[in-house]
């Protein structure tokens, strides 16, 4: 046997690298401006506090943060949690419980493999998570896309894409500042989107990594708050609060669907680093939290801000459109129909601007596409200018 | 849809969570001694080390340690893994790279994911470490077990059973100090499994985390040190060397076939906690990790020697018989055939002293089975002295 001989499962044999971090590794060249990816800004994370905690952690329980845990993760933190979503997010009934995961990826890896067989049909919003898809894709599972509108997922459309895949069994949503649309889901739609759900026997994903990212409007209710049928797996992260290197993410799901699901997350890393896990819960019990997330929030407001006028000042005049953002890391921007946005993306590439070409997010990347992403979180204000300068230069060049 | 409806999916419809680690969670009254963990001992942490490290980190690079990583895992750990595998045990040719993972346990799991259909056929050696046979497990694979012999793997019957299983796809051994068995595979019989192996098509994962735990005898090459064709896996870990809740292993594998594996990585966790792999890469560059090792084989060898005393002296008199060791953090031990192995174990629960029973390790639990595992490393001398006092009263008692 030789290694072109290998005989792959089917699951895997048409995967690929996710094509944003594949993006993100051609745009570590110094000299380029990256628009590209989605990291936290470098000054939002808790660095004296973590290093406060880890140093006394590390002196007064050594043992309890290097031997190993439970799977279903550090039971102060799982607690510490379950009260907070309660309180500030009206989720988690007595049905429900709550795991804690290596990132929200985790949680998404460890439902597709809980509830479907390779064949089955997995609804998504259309754009959507990259990383996600490509776990799902992972099990050999159909996507099946559902436009995005500027409240959210087109629910008439899921509703006949419901219809029509008998083998629907999952769908997948990020409603509060949607990677990569940046939208959120109106409470009418959330309402519609269950009971569609709850009709067609479906499991929904509701994946909230930038819910507390919220700079301006009022939150709309998660779905996970009115799952009265336990159809809801509710998948938080860390990673844009504290810190995305740590890996700690949690599931909270009935109590039923969740025992499967822990023993597939053990029998992917047995458990959650110690230290991550400690790490969250002195951040969220001992220090003022939510203060933190008031700083974060403060300074992603100021930075869409500044993105938002620049694409006003030099995009939108040379014929580029995008969506408005309340919260979140992610600005989606529309080219017209002229242009070939593919190309759009490559051209600024060679002038050293990179952004995520909008087909990467789709089901199917040879789908049209009009449409890239632009994080404004990891750049400085300096490199934002300058990129969107780029931006609206070259718009300017080839929109007629 | 009610909870008790879940339509979960074929994978995981027949999963029970691992028999070990429910029985530690009874194991976790204090009045109990636990013989039945696979935990590093207390005193075999590097905390003093661990502490200087991350607090230099924190300081010196706190962006580094808490931003994205790379799915690969960190470039220094990598290189450096490479370098040591090569000069330490001879593993490593230019077709070959190396990943980090989050613990072993992943290695298990995007291996299975990448190479096993449902229905496929992986062969294990019986009894094996039951945490990776219930990974394979949930990806609906069907585990056909070869009996161990004191130098290893039976390979005639290994010769058998690849006969009548054409969809035997992989081979799982773990080659030094064997979990649970304890027992290290001969030269021969590793040739012998290669060669099999390759006449058959099958991949092998060579599972290697006691390795560095030699503490008498002398090496055997691993059989990654002959893989000319790039069937074979190789899993290190750094959970008994270092820190288990740090979680951090590695994957060596020819480049093609560790492509659609670091894919099934990315799915699964994104990357491995950077402030795990970075202090993984301190501790192997900037201090004595040979010294560490040393270290940890005294440490070892003092225990094993004693709990082989302590058997002799009570348990074989009384009629158990096991396999003497000369590494790693088990001891096997047989029951004559008259004593209800199952029934010993519970009985010796009453008496709070807890061991694994041995059928937890077979392909099929109901397998008849008249063993049970016995570790070492994490009671203390005197709990030792005492569980294995109780063992052989209780066997003077039920073996005629």
């Amino acid at each position: 046997m030789r290694f072109l001989d290998y005989r792959f499962s089917d699951k895997v044999l048409a995967l690929k690298p996710n094509a944003i971090r594949e993006i993100l590794k051609s745009a570590s060249d110094p000299e380029v401006i990256s628009l590209s990816a989605g990291n936290p800004a470098p000054d939002a994370f808790p660095v004296q506090a973590i290093r406060e905690i880890s140093d006394r952690l590390l002196r007064e329980d050594p043992i309890g943060v290097l031997q190993y845990g439970v799977s279903e993760g550090y039971t102060p933190l799982r607690d510490t949690l379950k009260a907070y979503l309660r309180q500030k997010h009206g989720i988690g009934s007595d049905d429900d419980e709550l795991i804690i995961v290596s990132g929200a990826q985790q949680v998404m890896d460890i439902a597709a493999k809980t509830f479907l067989n390779e064949g089955d049909v997995l609804v998504c919003e259309a754009p959507s998570f990259v990383g996600a898809l490509n776990t799902f894709r992972s099990y050999n599972t159909e996507l099946v896309g559902v436009p995005v509108q500027p409240d959210g997922m087109d629910t008439d459309a899921l509703a006949r894409v419901l219809d029509q895949n008998p083998r629907a069994k999952m769908i997948y949503t990020i409603p509060n500042f949607q990677n990569p649309s940046g939208v959120t889901m109106s409470l009418a739609k959330r309402q519609r989107l269950y009971a569609l759900a709850k009709a067609h026997g479906c499991i929904i994903i509701e994946d909230n990594p930038y819910g507390d990212l919220r700079y301006a409007g009022e939150d709309v209710p998660a779905i996970k708050s009115f799952d009265t049928d336990g159809i809801v797996i509710y998948s938080g992260s860390f990673s844009k609060v504290i810190s995305p290197g740590i890996r700690v993410g949690y599931l909270m799901a009935n109590a039923a669907a969740l025992s499967k699901m822990i023993i597939c997350k053990q029998g992917q890393d047995v458990h959650t680093t110690m230290w991550s896990q400690r790490l969250c819960y002195e951040l969220m019990t001992r220090y003022d939290f939510e203060g933190h997330l008031s700083y974060l929030r403060g300074l992603y407001e100021k930075k869409a801000t500044l993105c938002m006028e620049l694409l006003d000042t030099y995009a939108v005049p040379a014929g580029i459109r995008y969506n408005r953002i309340e919260g979140g890391l992610f600005i989606w921007c529309d080219l017209p129909e002229t242009v070939d946005m593919l190309d759009f993306c490559r051209r600024l590439t060679e002038r050293k601007v990179c952004v995520v070409p909008g087909n990467a997010f789709l089901t199917d990347a040879d789908l049209p596409c009009r449409s890239f992403r632009i994080n404004f979180s990891t750049p400085t204000d300096d490199e934002l200018r300058s990129g969107i300068k780029a931006i609206g230069a070259l718009a300017a060049e080839v929109i007629q």
